[in-house]
């Protein structure tokens, strides 16, 4: 959501809700009343509250619509939405960290068992989107295209998280390539977790 | 999918793809030609392969948009993406099969346990969405307005599901007059499993 953001140069105060502090802030009820649901991101624009990343993104892409965050091609705004989703629907809510807490309490997972998952499933998702993205002609500096688009903003935290938990990437040269050329945009590396005002 | 197809009216032809039969026909090279990640479901129009429910639903929505499946403002677009997302997002991924796979082998989950998996999600992301739906007007013929949307394409499937599943849904009064609604529905009859060719 960051990263769409800066990408559109649109100005916006981050309130950041810290999800291990006081028992974890999202599920305290100031938070509750803007999402439900206790997760993050959510978006106020105005009186309205929008959740979901991809919905946020779409949201932004469709209110701003310079500079745009899919193909105008139809089916090229498929593919890049289908990659958009592997990342969001296969990889990420398997990572997360209500999952985490579940597997450690209810699983009676250990550290170690949440490394191999954690692993597993960047892998699982890892090797499908770099086989989607050799299918496809020149995937080396953004997913699709010569801007970043709504795969390219879910696919640099991944790799960014994989680095964190120490993941191989050696056999996944077009990702490692794409997130090299978007680490250097401005509008990615502003939205960096280190980049944050409440970083420690 | 075959709900949206339905929806809007377009013929198409199935190929059933076993997950569990032959070491599950998802994996072999047949489909993986067609979808490198394994993962069903894929649609193919023409020399075109899309792959992620979400962004096959998207498509269809642009290429034949009749009827919508999407509101035309903006954010209630963002709205209904969001329902739509929760359940592609935080319930779907999380009780599917692979991961039943992964936990049954490597986690030594229990089937007891895997039910309680299943359960928990269902119960995090039901009561998150009846609380979405409870703070907007109206939604108890569909999740948003008078017409199905992708949100209730989402929705349908995983109530089906959690019936099966034996999940108690009495505090999810909206979610389960939706289902009812749309379950008399012919889009959302003849796309449910036990009406489709190879049902056993």
């Amino acid at each position: 959501m960051r990263i769409a953001l800066n990408l559109k140069g649109i100005g916006y105060h981050s309130r950041f809700v810290h999800l291990l502090r006081r028992g974890g802030e999202q599920r305290q009820p100031a938070y509750l009343k803007l999402n439900p649901q206790g997760l993050v991101p959510a978006l106020v624009d105005g009186g309205t509250v929008i959740t979901q990343s991809l919905a946020i993104i779409a949201y932004l892409d469709e209110r701003y619509p310079q500079p745009p965050l899919l193909p105008t091609d139809v089916k090229a705004r498929a593919y890049v939405r289908s990659l958009a989703q592997l990342v969001a629907c296969d990889i990420h809510p398997l990572n997360n960290l209500r999952v985490r807490q579940y597997l450690a309490t209810c699983g009676r997972h250990s550290e170690a068992e949440w490394q191999a998952w954690y692993r597993h499933w960047i892998q699982e998702g890892f090797k499908a989107l770099e086989a989607q993205l050799a299918a496809h002609p020149a995937a080396d500096r953004y997913c699709y295209g010569n801007y970043p688009t709504v795969a390219d903003i879910c696919l640099v935290p991944q790799v960014y998280n994989a680095h964190r938990f120490n993941c191989q990437l050696d056999d996944y040269p077009l990702l490692s390539s794409i997130y090299r050329h978007c680490s250097v945009l401005k509008a990615f590396q502003e939205a960096a977790p280190e980049c944050q005002l409440d970083a420690s």
